[in-house]
């Protein structure tokens, strides 16, 4: 085999398997290459996804050794990715009756996903996280995106419990914008003691469900290594949780005129 | 930039957009390489592709052409990741009080639903389906992962609707297992009219729900192009809808002596 077809083939596996090892061993026998072969076309790999941001090719040494693939984004790629964000909210065709904001198709489309999948890996990486917890349900295919890129589980928090769930811990907390009493329940199984827990929702006003999630984690003796939104409310400007991270600052939505006030979020700048 | 180089670039940016199209006029700007170049790197990559089993290079003709990644996989591919599948649900330790299974981990596992997302397209591409719609909570996950491996839109029918989903259209039905009564909703602008729409859920008993789904489905004057489950129960043997495919047949959960029964679809066989 060629090299030009063997970085064809590495590199459709790394790309396919976020932050999973690849030994050379099992390159080695795939490809019927020579260790040192492969080691000069992952060079090869690793230079040019560097030269172009495509995210960074890690080597691991020693006798557990291979490679893998870290989807990260550079800067600028996180900026567009939140300067699309904010374009799509912007449309006053999503302003629904009372000031609502439409935004479930945002919330499950599979290539914005997957970018924002990568953007959270790459804020929270260097926590790292080996569980990520969302409660049910918009939050799902965000959160969804986030552990791929961060090849850890999820684990999906209920607002009531099944019999498949097994053992749950279940806990009520009051909602910090409609101060109403709710309730979350989660498998006793989802989340061992000792996890590092990334929390990731689409949408924080005053942070009482957040807030709920890093209490019920502390239930699971369980860490919380970040929590990311999606979107947040500019009011109330005190949130309930104190160290997160989101990725828009929803200002207004006016009915008359028709008109969505969105911004990025002022950490962006930074990055 | 050489070959090499160029082959790493232009196999990364397919592999993340599982098909959408790319132009040849898109990579050559951002490579820096004549179109007749980059058509003789795109060969290498399918051939390569095809040889190893890593999925189908599209090349798209015309002006708007270029060259896009369908994540396909081969039977063999199909019947390892349903074996995987069969083997992880065939531990004792998921059987819960009551004969029931415990199977959040299963179908929260980003990995394993990538390729069960690579799975369910491959099944269904040639159905031709433009959004995937399945229904709240577990199924969220591998509806998402199908829907990425297809580039289509999700669409997450509820069990209750909330003021941010706009107008919705709500059914009652009765579920085919408990004879209960139970209700779904969804977004009215979440699938227009004429859509085709591909149905992907976790779990089938008797089929009331996708029953339910599929009647939803008429609601939106849109077609089902397919229904797809995970794991389906070998009774009632005669299900509430003709043409599905599911993954697993689970036949039994005994709880003395500890044991799950679960066997791979019969479809598999001939693929």
């Amino acid at each position: 085999m060629r090299r030009s077809a063997r970085i064809a083939a590495v590199t459709k596996l790394l790309v396919d398997r976020p932050y999973q090892t690849i030994t050379l061993t099992h390159l080695s026998e795939l490809l019927g290459a020579a260790k040192s072969t492969l080691s000069e076309d992952i060079a090869i790999i690793r230079e040019t996804f560097a030269r172009l941001e495509l995210g960074r090719v890690e080597t691991i040494a020693g006798a557990a050794g291979g490679v893998r693939y870290a989807p990260l984004l550079s800067g600028a790629q996180m900026r567009a990715v939140v300067g699309g964000l904010v374009e799509a909210l912007s449309d006053p065709e999503r302003i629904l009756p009372g000031g609502f904001l439409y935004v479930n198709d945002i919330v499950a489309a599979p290539q914005l996903l997957a970018q924002i999948g990568e953007l959270f890996a790459t804020r929270f990486y260097d926590r790292e996280p080996d569980v990520v917890v969302t409660v049910e349900t918009r939050g799902i295919p965000i959160a969804m995106m986030t552990a791929r890129a961060l090849n850890v589980p999820l684990a999906i928090v209920r607002r009531s419990s099944r019999l498949g769930d097994g053992t749950v811990v279940t806990m009520n907390y009051v909602s910090g914008s409609a101060q109403r009493i709710e309730t979350m329940s989660l498998s006793r199984r989802a989340v061992p003691a000792g996890s590092r827990v990334l929390i990731i929702d689409d949408f924080m006003k005053a942070g009482g469900t957040a807030r709920g999630l890093v209490d019920l984690m502390g239930e699971f003796d369980a860490e919380v290594a970040g929590i990311g939104v999606l979107i947040e409310t500019a009011a109330p400007e005190e949130k309930l949780v104190d160290d997160y991270t989101s990725l828009v600052v929803l200002e207004a939505v006016r009915e008359r005129p028709r008109e969505v006030v969105v911004r990025p979020s002022a950490w962006l700048a930074g990055v």
